[in-house]
C-alpha cells in the first residue's frame, strides 16, 4: 500500500532531504512538492542533484490538493509552519519540521520565539517527535513536531540519565559542535565557504540558543523537577554532523550502563563500548545515533558524547521514522542506509 | 533468491563502499570479507560508520570458504589482485576492482604497470566493466575487470562522440578533476588533510598516467584506429568525485546529440540539457553520471563535462551493477540511492 | 618617508587584504578606508582578524578628505569603480582592484561588461597593472588597473611564450581552477559553505568568462596579430589560490626555457625545473607565482601550470607591488611574507 | 646586529613555521636546517612553498657546526629533544618546541610521557615558555621550553582567572577543538584527508591527554594549591587553529575584567568586549590570541574562549617571540604579520 505525501517547504535543506530518503523508500510516494518563492520550477533545477527522479514541480501552497493524500511533511522555516498547518484538512496527518511545535507552553514559545504562538490549540496536540522516547503517542499522533538537531544531540546523551537518576542535575555542561547545514540554506555571510571552511567559532553562547527551550522543557519532565544546562553550540567547517559532549557528575559505568539498557532494543541508537567515543564520520547521511562513554580522571565525572547526522536523525530522517509509524509502516522503512564514508 | 558474496580486501576504500552498497541490496548477502593486515578484527572496529551491519570478522583470504558463494569482489591493491583471482575455484563469478585485468594486451599491461602479468590468461577472458558499453559481455562474463575511476569520467564523455563520428580523433583534451579517496586509504604526506585541504595541485601531468593505458585501449577500439588523448589528473580537496573537462573538436550540438543518443536509456546516465554543466556535488555517494556540453566561442569547438563518484559509479557501484547483471539480478537493484546533497 | 594612502571598498574581501598586507609594509600608511554600507563601523567589527591593528573607522567616500593623501587603492565593485575615480583630485595616484579600467577599448569594454564606460578617457589613460610586463609605464601611471585575477594566472603561463615564438597561437586552451575568494564576498548559494565544500564544478564555460576580454587584448598585443583562446574556470572547495592548467603546442623544452628567461630576474615568480608542477598550496597568503612546464606524450605539446594566490597575487598584493612602483618605494616592500604552509 | 641560529628538525610543520616567520624577522639569520631523514635535501624539496628563500640545505645534527651560533630552535619529535639538546655546547642559547622540558617534575614527566627523563638537569634549568607568564626568566634564560599548543590555550584562558581568585577551582572545564596539523606531519589514518575533512570526534578524552601534566604544574602553581581540570580535545577539520571553551563558576564581569587587565598591554593578546567570543578564523597564521567571555544564564557561571593559531602562537611563533627576549631583540619582531582572511 503506497502512502501519499506532500512536502511543504521543499526547496530548503530538509526539504530536499526528505527527498533524497523517500526516494529510496517502499512505500512513500511524493505527490506535491511547495517552495514558495521558486514555485513552478522543477526540483532538477533547485535541486540537480535530485534529476533522476520524477517528482511533482514545486507549486504554491495554496496550489496544492491535499483531498486525497495521507500525511504532511511541513519543512518551511521556522513561525511560518503555525499560519499553515492551521489551514491543512483535519484528516491530514502531519509532520512538522519546524520549531513551531516543540514547545508546549506557550509562554515558553514566547520567550524563546519572540512572538505569541499563532495556533496554541495545535501547539497543545502536538506530540515531541524524539521518537525513542514517544512512540506511542506517535503512532497515535495527528501532529508531530520535529525536534531541534541539536536538541535531539543533546537529548540522546542525556535523557536515560536523568530518567535513572545516575547524574547530578544541576551539573550537565552540553558542548556541541554543528555542521553548517542546521543553519540552512541562509545567505549569511558567516556561512559563506570563504569565512567558514578552516576555522571554528562558538554561537548563541551562554544560555541563549532557542534548542534550550527542548532541553528545558524534556529533561524537567523526565526529571519531575526543573533541569536547566548549559549549553554552548560551535560552527564547524563540515556540512553535516553533530557532535554533543556532555560533561556529566555521576559514576561513569552507571552512565553507560543507563544509555545501553536504554537503547537497547533501538534500531537507530548505537551505544559504543565504554571508553570509545564517536566521530560524526561515522553517521553521515544516515538516521543513526552513535554514543559513547568515558569516565574522567576525577572520580564522579564522566563524558558521554553522541553523534548524529543534523539532516538525517536531527531533522528528515526522523521525520520519516514518524512518519512511518504514523502511517502504519514499518518504523525502519527507507532509512537502513548505511552512512557515507569516506 | 539471494546471492551469496564474498568481498577480499575489505580494509580498503573501495571494499567499504561495496559493504555500504550491499548493505541496503535486496538480494546480495556478504558471506565472507578478506583484510589481510587487519584480520580477525570486526568490521566495526577497521570502519565505525559500518558497526550497526551484522556481518562476518576480517578473515585472511586463505581461510575463507569459497565453496557455496555466487560471487567475489576483489578490492585489492592493484597486482596483487592476478594472483588471488588465478587460484580462486572455476565456478566463482569474479567482479575485480583493481587495475590487473583492465588492459586486454600483456605488453600494455607491461608499459603502464612495470611488470609482466602473472595470469595472461585471465587478462584474455577478462570483460571490461564499463557497463554502458560491455553490458551483454558482462552478463555472460565470469571475470569482469572494473574500470579505472578517472578512465570511467572520461570514457562517458568521450566514447559516444567517437562512436558517432562527431569529434576530430587528435584532438582531446581531459583535464581531470579527481577528489582524494581515489588514492585510497594510502598513508602518504600529500593525502594529509593539512597538506591537502585548501588547495589543488597536478599529478602524473604529461602522458604518464596508468589510465591513459585504458584510454588507448577503448578510444583506439571504438575509434577502429589509434587514439591517443591528452590527460591531465589534478587532486581536489574533496573527498569523492571526479570532473572531466574534455577540449573536442566538432559541432557542439552533434557533441550533445551524440551523447544524447547514447545515454537515452540508461538508468545511471544523465545528459544535462545544452549548455548545462555538471558538478560532482550533485552526484556524490550515488551511482549517477551527470554529462553536459557547451559550445565554445571558437566554432566547431566544444566542452564536455562528466561528473561522477569515484568511489560508487567509478569503482564500487560499477562492480555491483556488474554483478547484478551477472547474477540475473535487476541491473539497478541497491544502486537507486540518490546522491548525498549537501 | 611615508606614503599617505586611502582604501575604497575596505569591507571586501580585496580590501581587507590590502589591509593585512600594508599592516607589515614598512612606508605606507592608510589614513581613510571607505565602506559605504558599514560606514561608520570600526574595521575590527567588520573584519575582528584586524582587530590589533589601529585603523580608521569605515566612512562613506563622499566624507573622505583626499587633500594630503599620495595614493587611493579603490577596491569598489565593478563598474562602480569608474564614477568613483573620475572624482578623485588629479594630483592623486589612484589603484583601482576592479574590472573597470583592465580593457583600453571602449568597445570591448561594452562588450565584455554590458554596458558604456563611464570614463573613457581615464580608461584610455589607465596602465594595465600586470607588473612584469609593464613595470616603466606602471612607474609612470598616474592611474593602474589591477588585473583579473584568472586573467593573471593565465598570462603568466603563456605571455613569455607568445613573445617567445614558440607556441602555436591558434591553439591555446587555458584549463582554470579558482578557489571562491575571488567571487567576494557575495551572499549566492553557490558561495555557501554547504553547497561549496566537497565538490566542484566549472562557471563562465564555453567562453563567456569577462577575463577572456583581459586574455584576447593582452595576448593579441603581444603576438601582433589576434590571439583567442579556450578558457573554463572551474570553482573548488578553497578559499584562496588559483591553478591555470594551460595545454599549448611546442617543444616543451622551448616553453620551458622561455618562461625561465623571461621570469629570470623577477622577484616573484618562480619557474620550477623542467616536469616539475606548482600546487597553490605552495603559494597561499603570498605574493608569489610558481610556474611549471611538463611536456605531453604527444610530441610537440606541453602542458604550463601556474599557481598563484588570487587574492594576493591576483589582486591586493599586485596592487600593492603596482603602489610600491608608483610612489617611489622598493618594489619589493611589504610583499616578501612567505606563503602559509599548511 | 644578526642574530644566527639553527632549526633543529626543519622537515616538520612547526620547524617550517619557524623558517616562515624567521623569513621576515629583521635580525634572525637561519644557518643551519636539520632533518634527519631528508638530509641532503634543499628545503625548496621538503617543502615548496620556501623555495623563494635561500636557506642552507637539511644536514644531519651530527654534521652542523654550531661554534658561531647565537641560538638553537629544536623542534624535534618528543623524547628526542632532550638527548640532543644536552650534547649542545653550553654557550647555546636554546629554545625547545617539543614536550620534553615542559614538566619540570621528572616524575610527572614519566607519568605522562611512560619514561623516565633523560636529562634531569636540564630539566630543572628549563624556564616554561608561556611569554607573558614567565617573560623575565626568560630573558635570563638559557633553555625555554615552548609550551603544548593546547596547553597554551587553555592557559591563556584561566591562568588570570585563577590569579585573580575570581573562579571555583574546582569546577573547571576545557572543552577543546582543534586544528590538525597540531599532530604534526604524521602518516596516521585518521589524519587523512579523507578521513578528517567534514567531520569531528574527540581524542585523549577523560583526562589521559599529556597536556594535562602542563595544565596541572602550572594552574597549581599559580593557585598555590593542586588544581585538576577537566579537559576534551576534538580533532576539527581544519589545519590550523585551536579553540579553548572553558566553563567557569565565577561571576563574568569578574572573569571579564581578570582578563582584561591581565593583558591590557600585551602586545598579541586581544579580549575581546564582554558577550563577544572569538573565532579561529581571526587568528590563523598569526601570533595574536583572541579572549572572550559570555555570562551564562545560570548565575555565577561564565564561559571563557580562547582562540589561537597552535603552529603560530601556539608553537613555533611564540619559540621566536621568546627567542626575541633571549637574544635581546624586540620582542614583537618578525611576529606582527596580521590573519590571514579569508
Amino acid at each position: 500500500m503506497l502512502h501519499r505525501v506532500a512536502i511543504l517547504g521543499a526547496s530548503g535543506y530538509t526539504g530536499a532531504e526528505l527527498v533524497r530518503l523517500i526516494a529510496t523508500h517502499p512505500t512513500i510516494e511524493i505527490v506535491a512538492l511547495s517552495g514558495d518563492r521558486k514555485a513552478g520550477m522543477a526540483m532538477a533545477e533547485v535541486f540537480p542533484f535530485l534529476r533522476h527522479l520524477e517528482l511533482p514541480r514545486l507549486a504554491r501552497i495554496e496550489d496544492i490538493n491535499f483531498a486525497d493524500m495521507d500525511l504532511v511533511f511541513c519543512a518551511l522555516p521556522h513561525a511560518t509552519s503555525q499560519a499553515v498547518i492551521r489551514e491543512l484538512p483535519r484528516a491530514l496527518k502531519v509532520v512538522d519540521l519546524s520549531a513551531d511545535f516543540r514547545l508546549r507552553d506557550p509562554a515558553e514559545y514566547q520567550k524563546w520565539y519572540g512572538k505569541p504562538h499563532a495556533a496554541p490549540e495545535l501547539q497543545a496536540e502536538a506530540v515531541y517527535g524524539l521518537t525513542e522516547f514517544y512512540r506511542e503517542q506517535i503512532e497515535a499522533a495527528r501532529l508531530v513536531a520535529g525536534t531541534g538537531c541539536n536538541a535531539a544531540a543533546g537529548q540522546y546523551a542525556v535523557r536515560p540519565l536523568i530518567a535513572a537518576g545516575v547524574i547530578d542535575l544541576d551539573e550537565i555542561v552540553i558542548d556541541l559542535k554543528a555542521g553548517v547545514s542546521g543553519a540552512g540554506r541562509a545567505l549569511k555571510e558567516n556561512l559563506l565557504h570563504a569565512e567558514l571552511s578552516e576555522g571554528t567559532q562558538p554561537y548563541s553562547a551562554g544560555g541563549t540558543h532557542r534548542h534550550l527551550g527542548e532541553f528545558d522543557q524534556e529533561f524537567s519532565r523526565v526529571a519531575g523537577r526543573q533541569v536547566r544546562v548549559q549549553f554552548t553550540p560551535h560552527l564547524l567547517p563540515m556540512n553535516r554532523g553533530i557532535l554533543a559532549t556532555v560533561y556529566v557528575r555521576g559514576e561513569p559505568q552507571a552512565v553507560h550502563g543507563a544509555l545501553s539498557v536504554a537503547y537497547e532494543h533501538e534500531p537507530f541508537l548505537e551505544v559504543l563500548p565504554f571508553g570509545a567515543l564517536p566521530s560524526t564520520h561515522d553517521v553521515r547521511g544516515s538516521n543513526f545515533v552513535h554514543v559513547g562513554v568515558v569516565g574522567d580522571r576525577i572520580p564522579g565525572r564522566a563524558v558521554v558524547v553522541c553523534a548524529l547526522d543534523n539532516l538525517t536523525k536531527g531533522s528528515s530522517g526522523q521525520a520519516i521514522q514518524n512518519a512511518n509509524l504514523m502511517l502504519g509502516a514499518e518504523e525502519t522503512a527507507g532509512l537502513m542506509l548505511a552512512p557515507l564514508f569516506p
